[in-house]
């Protein structure tokens, strides 16, 4: 490898991605159509033109603009396309081959990675669901009678699964008011920090995906931030759950980050209890020690910690297909909001100014209980890597636009 | 025209189709790839084909497994194809052209007509939404405190939205039995007779559909079967709603009626108090005369009316995008369950039964609350037509099958 040729490929402490993480995202340049790369460093590697000079079988997946076509390959496709991958950015290797196909990051658009199936919400974390039910249900049990039966879910818009960076409009509708019902703005517009689980590969109606099966079907992960308009949505939401309080944005980070590079980060998850029924246990639990970060408007109010979720993803697909639902390729579930039991491991604004009531205050001094226009949210996360490293999974950003103000 | 290319265009009683309906839906036969096609009396004008010989603007759209390219061309576009298709059925006009491409239904096989993009479900009927309260509500207001605002909805799954004849395995799952929580084949396997609405011109995000642009954006109307497992679905909706109660199948009639088609079924509906939010309110509010017919092996149990909705399918667009949330082309909203006031006009068998109390009697004999193994039921319907006459919608059907029994 040449001097300049190797500081390309390095990972300074400031770059988006190491060496070893290598997500999937789409891309385009002011000059060619999106299309599939794989980030390292501050660089995207232009996938399609590399397969080809490579001789790579199936390759031809990566000159479209979703990974679809290759996710729904399934895993040993997966991964024997990482395993290239990483030897090709691995010192020693003939990085001749790569250097022609390095876009930096600066230079692309990124668009959504893949084209989004069924979108599925869960509630997992048990600390998130028992804040909102001490909040929203004070009379009742903090958590509902099913929460530790099952991981509770429900279905989400599809269409409105948009990128990191898409602005989002603040949405209207109906809500209470004193004893009345008011059109208008939300004024309670909050996000939900996430953990999203896109699936690859397809399975069929009647056939649930046994718990055990998680890694043959979920290709990755990506960063969600539920954007949320608890006023809309408290008034809506009996008896068939949330809808418009939802449905108006959620986004994405674009960098789908492979499940096989989580590898390091797998952990034993909480204690269940009762014990899960047959269909939800696993032979070996695993969840995933994510540590999420969300910072508003330049200051980290909370990091929530995944490690914490009470189900895992292998139970919560195992739970959405026993009904004999199918997955498809583009599947995207979400973890729920991630909250800790501390006050700043919260992963909404709901619970951090407990329903804004303890107002967070910013580094600039100013004061939030819940999002103001032109307000601007950033999640990111890091989970551990091979070596003791931390790898970054990327980031996922969105402003508020003032209501009625078209979005992008 | 001739005598024997007459007779192949008249449509007698026992016909499926009339020559005015001209749904769309998409056929294969044995001997070519599935395509789009126009139904009338028994036949399929097989329209790719026949657009060529044409030559129709646009007609490649037809050449299409799916209906989605066709709708996607707005609402000028299906107007014209309908006009240009009127004048072919009807007498005296050149059927030579016809003749060739007209396939016997007895001859083809149906599928999915469109690929489905996000699937929304109503609760626009008054008498079911307080049939439901009381059976499972008791202690509460028999509508939910929004319900007379606002159209309540919710987002149901995409992938398991199939086609008339598919057979339905009855769903697994977790539900209350007792004080304890067992997991098992649902016991309470439910229908629910809906009219659902397919959208072929998308919309923005960020940009609501006004009210009285329905017109613009909904193609057409299937019937829908909303299969409902009441035990699952009890214990899991709180708080987040429908899941898995629902999320295993949803049937859909295979030929999709155009909104042109129902112009002599529009009605006033219902008197709206309080008076709808300004969003909601219509220049010239209308609904649809749309009769409903619920089979149940072999004996007609109920005859929803469709006329009864209290929410008009105008009026679930505009709320569905009135936080800005995008429709897409083949976007399918349901209406909710059809239930008319009179005990046999209730479109779910949980309000026919009353919970099991009160079970069905069919034509043989037997007794029924619910679906058993081998059920088998259809939804039919129809609506005024010009002149007086009352066009078929066509129908959608299943049968169940023993949990565990894979189906197709």
């Amino acid at each position: 490898m040449t001097e300049a040729k190797r500081s390309r490929l390095e990972t300074p402490d400031g770059a988006m991605f190491d060496g070893y993480t290598l997500p999937y995202g789409v891309f385009s340049t002011a000059r060619e159509e999106p299309r599939v790369g794989a980030a390292v460093g501050d660089y995207v590697i232009d996938l399609a033109p590399l397969a080809a000079v490579e001789g790579l079988d199936g390759g031809h997946v990566f000159d479209r603009p979703s990974l679809n076509p290759f996710m729904s390959l399934g895993r040993p496709a997966w991964q024997a396309v990482r395993d290239w991958l990483l030897e090709l950015v691995t010192a020693g290797s003939p990085s001749e081959l790569l250097e022609p196909h390095l876009v930096p990051l600066s230079d692309v658009e990124l668009h959504m990675p893949f084209e989004v199936a069924d979108y599925v919400d869960f509630y997992s974390s048990r600390s998130h669901a028992e804040n909102v039910g001490k909040i929203f249900r004070p009379d009742s049990p903090s958590l509902p009678a099913a929460w530790r039966h099952l991981p509770i879910g429900y279905h989400g818009r599809s269409a409105t699964v948009v990128p990191s960076g898409s602005e989002i409009v603040r949405p209207s509708g109906l809500r209470r008011s004193g004893d009345g019902v008011v059109f208008g703005p939300s004024n309670r517009l909050d996000i939900e920090a996430e953990v999203g689980f896109v699936v690859g590969t397809p399975s069929e109606r009647g056939h649930p995906v046994p718990v055990d099966d998680f890694t043959e079907h979920v290709f990755g992960v990506v960063l969600v931030n539920d954007w949320s308009a608890r006023d809309l949505q408290a008034f809506e939401y009996v008896p068939l759950g949330p809808f418009l309080g939802k449905s108006f944005a959620t986004s994405i980070s674009p960098w789908v980050v492979p499940l096989a590079a989580l590898e390091h980060a797998r952990i034993e998850p909480p204690v269940r209890d009762p014990e899960p029924a047959a269909y939800l246990a696993e032979a070996e639990p695993w969840g995933l020690d994510i540590r999420l970060e969300v910072e508003w408007n330049g200051t980290v109010v909370s990091q929530p910690p995944f490690a914490e979720m009470y189900w895992t993803p292998a139970q919560q697909l195992a739970h959405l297909t026993v009904n004999g639902a199918a997955v498809r390729t583009g599947e995207l579930y979400a973890s729920g909001t991630v909250s800790g039991p501390e006050k700043d491991e919260r992963g909404s604004f709901l619970e951090l100014s407990w329903n804004g009531s303890e107002p967070v205050v910013l580094d600039n001094g100013s004061r939030r209980s819940f999002l103001e226009d032109g307000d601007t949210v950033i999640i990111r996360a890091t989970a551990p890597g091979p070596g003791g490293t931390r790898l970054k999974l990327g980031e996922v950003s969105g402003s508020v636009r003032p209501a009625g103000d078209s979005g992008r």
